[in-house]
């Protein structure tokens, strides 16, 4: 089998056997296939896409290039959820604590942000001593223990994938269905659980633009958890505007804090009922969504799913008592309130501007090697659709240095206004199985 | 400027700018640019192609990136003329002394041969003493003096297409009209002629399968020729046959000089006559295609054109009693006949499989390191659309070894049979400026 043949057959859209992708993968991995070949197959992959098979050969092939989780030793259905990525996505801190107060196993392994998106690991991390490096073991112990754990990638999982992300990244070739499917659902199927939720966001914010590419991709991943085992569901969901009402690590922290204890931002609130129910199913806990609701809302109004979270935090070696009383979560010297110049319905409030001024605020990383400052961010005061006046609020800032006028401006730019009330968009989109 | 944004543009199907296309070209000499990052660009350019003003960009930036040969102090036009390929081509061994012998000067820089083509460099050298290897200065010395020399690349002309014809080679990105058009021609200008003739062939036997394909190629070399300056015009010529009869380096030089005698076989005569024609007019020796071909008769009849040929293997140290007679070239060991099993009409004569058979025999190179014997090679007794009884001889193998059973039914499945007279097809199917 030579690496030749098969960039000629995929360029000319012919489907690549499981032979021939393992091949490569293998080729990838001990370096007998050389990067600009790989490049250049990448790249017809881009152009000519791959069926559902070759798509699910390709991440179970980069499932095996290395360690793959066993978590069969913890009983009944382990649940896992992803995110493409969002800003003011802190859907994991109240959603997992939520479901596993409700009797299901969330063993999540997560990333940490760059860009305009946040990770979930830079939030948990702003609570002083909150320990994302576990063992597999302690990873383990924990999810039997108390149900749920969030943690750093552990062991050398999906090198493949590592490998081919960083030629990716420098060959244009990042932007390929099957490549980000088979990339995401690798490491999903490394880390070891039975079902996996995926939040797949569409919109100005989102790594898809729209709902129909947001869909394909939803339906690609649903495809190859469903052919490799894995009870696999999708949620399209709307990234038109920020996810709740903040960005920043600490910031973040305290809203999911309050939205399991029914305090949340109603779109936040609504997403994370929307995405347990899912789960709760899929995990055999519930049976229909009206009965998973309900568990879900008993979860908050008991108390019980803020628990959890203690328990965790507790658990991972987090300081409990910055989660009861919030205000002791890192603090940003200054809060700068920007108020609006005009009146009128707030028709856009653009996601990625307000993600990259967060960032530039300290809250996320341009470049891997950035420190993150846990309390700096942003905090919207109205939402799309709302009606506002001159001089009210349009969001709180949160920060460390003084603000340039350039910056100040770039956040009113990302607000934009209309005379008459825009239509209402739902949070969730649509969900697929 | 980065390359990651060139290959982004060209994805999206961008027209590449000029800036752009050397920064590119410049980042592969000087190796600024990756490997892995010319492959991926490589392809999306297999993908989308180029339009003509970028190939022109890419063929100029190609040929500045080596020597570019000065002919400016060699009076009159100089003329250059290149083939794409093909089976039996010895058309530069007769051409280029019958233009030189009316007055023409030709200035021709050739390739060795590879797989089932052969080169007329190697023909030549089937010529005891037979000199390739001129300096600049001693080539244009001879083109001075007896108007013709034709040498292998001196100097060290457009590396960069050396760098990126290696990398296609093995990424798959070999059939690109576009990179192909601006390799040809980025070593025809660096070769300092002013016009320049191509021979692009089509079929079985050739680089371009269609007509289509080998228009295609032909327009896109003539946009690059003419917009930088150099008089450039095409034919396109079948390949479905052997040009000729003779394939094999001292079978073909015999075949030649036997043409500029008057006593060639018609297909090639018929090549050799249009394509001296267009070289004539080109070079402003002859106004139209008429007084062009009545030179071109003359300088057969008159003896010249074969003067002017053993004029040229003097210059370069051949032995030209082997000229005068060609029984003195070298000789195979063996001549076998191969009989017709059947009557009928010949109705294909499979060009690349002959190529690849005579290769076999020792008169080309599977591979570039491979030793050339001059001697061996197929003659054919019979053309297409001719009629052939069983027993008669359908082509002769000049060979050293004896033949495998199995190399003779290779020989014999190289020829198909109809019952009624296939239509004949013209040698020069189309002439494009």
């Amino acid at each position: 089998m030579r690496i030749l043949d098969i960039i000629e057959k995929k360029k000319i859209n012919q489907a690549l056997t499981e032979e021939e992708i393992k091949f490569w993968i293998d080729g990838v991995c001990d370096e007998s296939v050389a990067d600009y070949q790989t490049s250049a197959l990448l790249m017809t992959i881009f152009f000519n896409g791959m069926n559902e098979y070759e798509t699910a050969i390709l991440a179970e092939a980069m499932r095996n290039s290395g360690d793959i989780i066993d978590l069969s030793d913890i009983p009944g259905i382990k649940a896992d959820k992803h995110s493409t990525g969002g800003v003011g996505d802190k859907t994991s801190l109240a959603l997992c604590p939520m479901v596993a107060s409700c009797g299901l196993r969330v063993a999540k392994m997560s990333g940490k942000g760059l860009g305009h998106t946040g990770g979930t690991l830079d939030k948990l991390e702003s609570i002083e001593g909150f320990n994302i490096f576990l063992s597999e073991d302690d990873f383990k112990k924990q999810v039997n223990e108390i149900g749920l754990a969030i943690i750093g990638q552990t062991g050398d999982l999906v090198p493949a994938d590592k490998k081919l992300y960083a030629l990716r990244d420098v060959t244009a070739t990042v932007d390929s269905t099957a490549l980000i499917a088979s990339s995401i659902m690798s490491k999903k199927l490394a880390s070891g659980s039975d079902s996996i939720l995926l939040d797949v966001k569409y919109g100005e914010g989102a790594f898809m633009h729209t709902v129909e590419d947001a869909r394909e991709l939803a339906k690609s991943m649903i495809s190859i958890g469903n052919s490799l085992g894995k009870s696999t569901m999708a949620m399209i969901t709307d990234m038109n505007q920020p996810l709740g009402n903040t960005i920043g690590n600490a910031l973040e922290v305290k809203e999911a804090v309050e939205t399991i204890q029914g305090r949340g931002p109603k779109d936040f609130t609504e997403l994370c009922m929307c995405a347990g129910e899912i789960m709760l199913i899929q995990g055999n806990i519930a049976s229909t969504k009206k009965e998973a609701r309900k568990m879900l809302e008993e979860s908050i109004s008991s108390g019980r799913a803020y628990e959890k979270f203690i328990q965790m935090v507790k658990a991972q070696g987090g300081n409990i008592e910055q989660i009861k009383n919030t205000e002791l979560l890192p603090k940003s010297k200054f809060i700068t309130e920007i108020k609006s110049k005009k009146s009128g319905y707030i028709n856009t409030i653009h996601s990625q501007k307000l993600g990259i001024l967060a960032m530039q605020l300290g809250a996320g990383r341009a470049s891997k090697e950035d420190e993150i400052n846990y309390a700096v961010g942003l905090k919207l005061n109205v939402k799309k659709t709302e009606k506002i006046c001159e001089g009210d609020s349009l969001c709180s800032v949160y920060h460390d240095e003084s603000l340039s006028l350039d910056w100040i401006e770039r956040l009113y730019s990302a607000f934009s206004y209309s005379d008459y009330m825009p239509e209402h968009t739902k949070i969730v989109e649509e969900i697929l199985k």
